[in-house]
């Protein structure tokens, strides 16, 4: 059975996804880069980014885990950028310029239709404003048989956990407290019942890896 | 100079200090009991309670650490027992027993004065109505220069967080969800800030310890 996975998404000691006050200046909130530099320093990331060098060792390895077995990536709107309403000019075509880090279709939810975006190495944006589900669907599908992995922001994942269609979920505690912004547990109807920790793992930078898994899963 | 020292305080992944519904039957609160599994795992705890064997290493290392160079122990009133409001018949003396393990002078904040109770091994509960202020200064005048630990339960570490009086806060990240309870970061009404995580260290047990100072105390 083809799965839905969170992976590398980090949060701070005192819960958040992502800082306060997000926006075209700010895409991870006030604070929120400092969940991500151990992310930054990894051998995975620096060569996404067309960088050289990078760290090898847990992190990398996680960061690494992240792409395997995965046919499709789905994410919110507010992932995809800072646009808020009807698109505009349609100009917009994603954070990561004509070359996504994705290589594959991605599914972005929306309550605005819009054609779907080819862009150059395998990416396609697509955009579903038939809700969570469809979206869902329409991912395996694309990923043809593959993994698909939900990317986020916080009130994405939200969705689906509380819809219950999450099946795994790698989340990196890192020792900061924000203080304020988005935090990843809340707006949960019910708690995210009936997982179990299957790996937990101090990482190369000072942070943990736990990974999250449905009872029956893996 | 001596400091207010958090340590062993175990948050949920979803941020909880204790589970919902706390009272006589669970002072933990429903859930709270997997969130100190790591601790009663230790010979430190194992030993404290009158038992044998328990493991040694990290978690029990971290254990015993929270008893060194500490002179005196600050708690808030529902740490210290399950009564709410006027105290009774006084009959209530802790949780702990006739000789509870704590063997030096225990402060308890409450807005109920009661004359102090000495118990056996050194241990005497002094109730304090005076605020938190001067709870923490009977407690360091009692420690003699040793420092002071401040026990629990949340909302009292959230009162002296949010007064800045925290030195060192020592959590133990255990990757369970909760999806209720006290929540030991919330109604901070700001963040607290100036903490750098000066430990990160993955448990004998599956936990994360991660120990932060207020920059320039250690």
């Amino acid at each position: 059975m083809a799965k839905l996975r969170v992976h590398n998404f980090a949060v701070s000691l005192d819960g958040y996804g992502a800082g306060p006050e997000q926006g075209p200046e700010a895409p991870l909130g006030l604070g929120g880069p400092r969940l991500h530099e151990w992310a930054f320093k990894t051998r995975f990331f620096q060569t996404m980014f067309g960088g050289e060098g990078g760290e090898e060792g847990v992190d990398n390895d996680f960061a690494v885990a992240g792409e395997t077995g995965i046919g499709a990536t789905l994410m919110g709107r507010n992932m995809f950028g800072p646009i808020r309403g009807p698109w505009g000019d349609e100009e917009w075509k994603g954070w990561w310029g004509d070359n996504p880090p994705y290589h594959h279709p991605v599914f972005v939810l929306t309550h605005h239709r819009r054609p779907p975006i080819p862009m150059e190495g395998g990416t396609t944006f697509h955009f579903v404003a038939d809700g969570i589900k469809a979206a869902l669907e329409q991912a395996f599908d694309a990923a043809g048989g593959a993994d698909v992995r939900l990317g986020g922001g916080v009130s994405t994942i939200q969705l689906y956990l509380r819809a219950g269609l999450v099946d795994e979920l790698h989340l990196v505690v890192v020792p900061v407290l924000l203080g304020r912004g988005e935090r990843l547990f809340d707006n949960l109807d019910d708690l995210p019942d009936g997982y179990e920790c299957v790996e937990f793992v101090r990482g190369t930078a000072p942070v943990a890896h736990v990974c999250l898994a449905r009872r029956g899963v893996r």
